[in-house]
């Protein structure tokens, strides 16, 4: 968890800048023996990648993944596993940039954008990569969302068929969807990840609005992992919860992290947040209710991992915004280009990803430390 | 930040047990030539020490801190710096568990307190020290006071008087403090650590009725860094905002983080959220609003650092519970002992700990990458 | 590998000085159900510790561990596993040192012991505790040998009576052993932990006269582990024989390590060197010859793995060396008080100790990333 | 130092197989505003490249290195550093495979090659690459060596020309090279980085008839960083002595490591192994012999340091060897394919590339902890 990297047993380690020439993401520890191939990643990138709806930003990426390296296939391994296969050395993963407009960046070269980490990034290295926000821009979830096709490959491997990692977006602006209505079919039906088909109607008027404005919006998304053994985890210092909180919240934009109830818990008694357990006929316990989030002493619990994040809304706007330049004097700055009116949107397979990368790791590592 | 070690360049490794004869933390890579004794750590110590009133545990623990390594004097030291300094290796912390009650712990033994780690590490580990919670109580955070006195000579060693690290509580149940009201000086005036005197008043009568009813209380505290420079973070996965997200949520019975306006940022549009940038006389930018929580693109800004986070009520109360024993059968479970009827209250240290832990380890990170 | 902490699922975090109140080590990672108790890690410390015969330092320490943390036994435990088990968590070992001379230090405060680290500690940190060589003294093995004792316990965890690892002095000064004469039995029967008895008896003459004449004189050991399956190791940079290189090097006092047939395998030819494979009734592959040390391609091949390494002569000798004091004048030093005439004899056990960490460690890793 | 990554806060990331479509690093931590071109690493990569002479593997790679991310430039960074530079963002480095051939693999697919990884990756991975020897081919190296043409600019920035790394071959098979004949200038005058010019020529016929006879030969090399300053290096784990072994005990076939007399100092008495300390004009020590080659206590002295490392024969022989099948059944391999019949040659620039990378980690974490 330091600088680029993430992860401790099942690590992934991303490179790359917006317009630079490629982005990817290297996947060290990964057991052997898992049938790995390109449209494995393919369809979850697929998922994220931009230019799927007018909600979206309209940059135009194939976001073609190329495996490189860590995975083989001959006649023997096709005829037994049916086709490639990771091999327990480095997956290096790349994607092409294609779309990168030429274009003038005078503006962005010289001022900083509020809201971006254009002022903050030139403070701390004195040099930076501008065009389309470099290293800190969101084109950098697309390795982050290759490395989670991934780790659900190993999910899988170790658990076949056992977990279901899936996120919804839950809150658009101030408006919270209707949890009673939450359909993970309808999901996949709006261009905005809503398990709420009614709101995800609701939405649409209201986004086009939000961007015909010029303007922008947040989000809050959900995301649930089904299917997670009791005992994943690592007190004090590698909780399952703490390594949560890390992976959501370096996504960019996220402004705040919760868990099971959440902040919502602060104004519960004991009585009605510790959830009883009661017994079960196949074995286990059975809780009745998950304010836990899944999640106890920073051990899984077996119930549902759930967690909640909040993405602040995009600042780049049509809006001119008070701001000073590289040399310290008051201007103003107006972000052109192509933007997300709600960048939270694209968040959600991001989110899938990250947290299919932390489970993935606490797996291998239970498995390392208990051999379970 | 894997298993029981925190940190990358400044490095803190906890250990001990609530029951076992000690608990302590061993810190590595602490900078040499500060000035430090026990007396330094123990001030904040104190702050947390359990039965300081009667809203908090009446465990009795003088939680007096021992030095066993990593610190020297002589009578040249003496003259030059006016006591013992640090060296740069590894400083060893203890704290001897002075009140362990001999008492019968069957009941914990076999059954699985609701809201605790019980079952989880049960599953986990398969044994497991349950007196008192064993490596899942509270009483670890007494470690990460330690170190986080030393995390604040480091930064003052840095920043001579630079940096300012403060937490309070803001809400209790679901009565939030009124900011209008907040006042640091008064924090320190009530056994709450709330910065709004009327609040404060009004939650005595409010906890001690929690208390008496044998249930407890959940909380939100603020944690604030004053004084941090731009530039400290290393994005994308060690963002300072993940790593104070990662060692927040590491605290005991804490199920939310949120930096600056947090979940409240995604009901905001562009406009309102990002923060304009005006010139100032002096140098610098001048930010006029703080929804950014003093971080962007995972690097400080040079603005306050605002963290927040939701502190669950504690799941030891005296209402019988529905649980199962290890067996798997159904049973009842009422938590007798000695507990905090609001476990967020001693938090407050805890916050302002690891928060000065994140900030000293990113100081150093930064100074090792640009020389700054 | 950083700092004072080695390993990476089976972690140890040593700290402490020669001279200070305690020294100790904290192990993270551990399995949990494996027994443990203070007089399993009591045997292999009383190997290591000083004033067993003359032929090592006079300072008199009865090196007893305490354990702090991380094991635990009730009623239950103790009828299941006849004693205190390993619990997951963090064990913290704590050694007394008890036998501090007070005595004028002056001498090693202003002067630079030549082949010390005096100079070294002195230009990176400024400050130093320059009693019995501070944090640089070869008390810190006691540490090493405390951790050991835990790794053996976790390799027989995971192969009951599988793994042996021994090591022997081979070499001492000029003279090497016969290893014709090689017993194992042998080795535990004379104060050098040699395994040629004959040698042996002409070490005690030949150290005699060394220890005499205020000199010191180095050595070569060797250290083997039987008995470790195929596979552990992880390339590229998690190799076996560099985590057992960077292993050995870390003692006190060594200047080269090597593997198998090591340097001399730079004079062999292609033929020679690779060893052959022939096939067993049992099953696995016979190697007949082991130039590889049991180790190819960074990973495990199920022969014996064998490495060597070279310990310098003790630097602290009764002869006045020429030096500069702290101030940059010529001077002369003479280093009294008690030491090692040949510090190698006691590296055995650390050499013991410091392998089977890293076979602990890689043991765990190994489990992580294939479940085998 | 896990799996494949290299360094703590100068990090290296390699990935890529033999024959597999590419290989490459990802730098992570580097200093920002460091000149950094291509051809940089080219110059580096052009002195280990495969087909140089007769004396080395007839494969033939261009080696040319793409920089994928992490360095920037523009008119104005142009005008102010002279071209582009690195931005602090982790730096991807691809190197196309060019000259896989096309051939039947069946051989080596089926039977294990004595010396190889062949049977220990099969062991541990169930699956392999055994193109070319796949990830364990010592193409990895080409990785290491653009890395570590990047850590010298890396030492370069912090110490202007202060820092020279330089290896050398000094000693082929049993023949030793003559020191007093140590020149190097000679060095980059004949195919075996030899700076003994008779001995090279010696070399020219003695490796003609090793590689004549389808054999092959070890070698030694040293390699020497001259003008690293006092303090770099961490106990006690994080030693540099300890770290330079790690480095170069990873490269391929690589069985020893000394560091100063190394071996050899074991023969020595204390009187003649510790270095003398004498004044000089300028200031620091002037130590007068170098028996600690450079580190003392793990810490860097400001001498050269010196290290020297045993490189095995190639295992690849046109000498049939006996071995069995992946079946376990015996039977007899003979390595046909372009091989180096002295491996060793081609170690000297990886040796010089750990070296500096090692050294930039060190400086990088020195910097972090005390400020120098």
């Amino acid at each position: 968890m330091s600088h680029n990297t993430f992860g401790h047993l099942f690590r992934m380690t991303t490179w790359g800048e917006s317009h630079g020439p490629a982005l990817g993401v290297v996947i060290d520890g990964c057991p052997p023996g898992i049938r790995l191939e390109a449209s494995d990643i393919q369809a979850d990138l697929d998922r994220r990648k931009p230019g799927q709806s007018r909600f979206v930003t309209q940059r135009r990426e194939a976001d073609e993944v190329e495996i490189l390296s860590g995975v083989f296939v001959d006649e023997r391994i096709e005829a037994e596993y049916g086709g490639p296969v990771t091999t327990g050395t480095p997956i290096s993963l790349l994607i092409r940039n294609t779309d990168q407009r030429s274009k003038d960046y005078s503006d962005i070269r010289d001022k900083f954008r509020p809201g971006h980490a254009d002022f903050t990034y030139d403070a701390k290295y004195g040099v930076r990569d501008y065009r389309g926000g470099g290293r800190s821009s969101a084109r950098e979830t697309a390795a982050r969302v290759a490395a989670g096709a991934v780790a659900r490959k190993v999910l899988d491997h170790l658990l076949p068929g056992g977990v279901t990692i899936r996120a919804a977006l839950v809150q658009m602006g101030p408006h919270a969807i209707d949890r009673a209505y939450w359909d993970w079919d309808q999901r996949d039906l709006n261009p905005f990840f809503c398990p709420d088909a009614k709101a995800a109607a609701f939405f649409e008027d209201y986004l086009d609005g939000i961007r015909k404005a010029g303007s922008s919006v947040g989000a809050i998304l959900e995301v649930v992992a089904e299917g997670v053994p009791a005992g994943w985890g690592a007190p004090i210092y590698g909780k399952l919860d703490q390594d949560i909180a890390s992976a959501l919240m370096s996504i960019n934009a996220v402004k705040g992290v919760e868990i099971g109830a959440g902040f919502a818990a602060a104004a519960l008694s004991g009585e009605e947040n510790a959830d009883e357990i009661y017994t079960r006929q196949d074995d286990g316990p059975d809780f009745r209710s998950n304010h836990a989030g899944g999640i106890l002493g920073g051990i899984s619990s077996g119930q549902p991992i759930v967690a909640r994040f909040a993405v602040k809304p995009t600042s780049s706007i049509l809006t001119p915004r008070k701001t000073i330049d590289t040399a310290g004097h008051a201007t103003e700055i107006l972000t052109k280009g192509r933007h997300d009116p709600c960048v939270g949107i694209r968040a959600v397979p991001v989110a899938e990803a990250m947290l299919a990368v932390v489970l993935a790791d606490h797996a291998l590592r239970h498995r390392g430390q208990t051999g379970k």
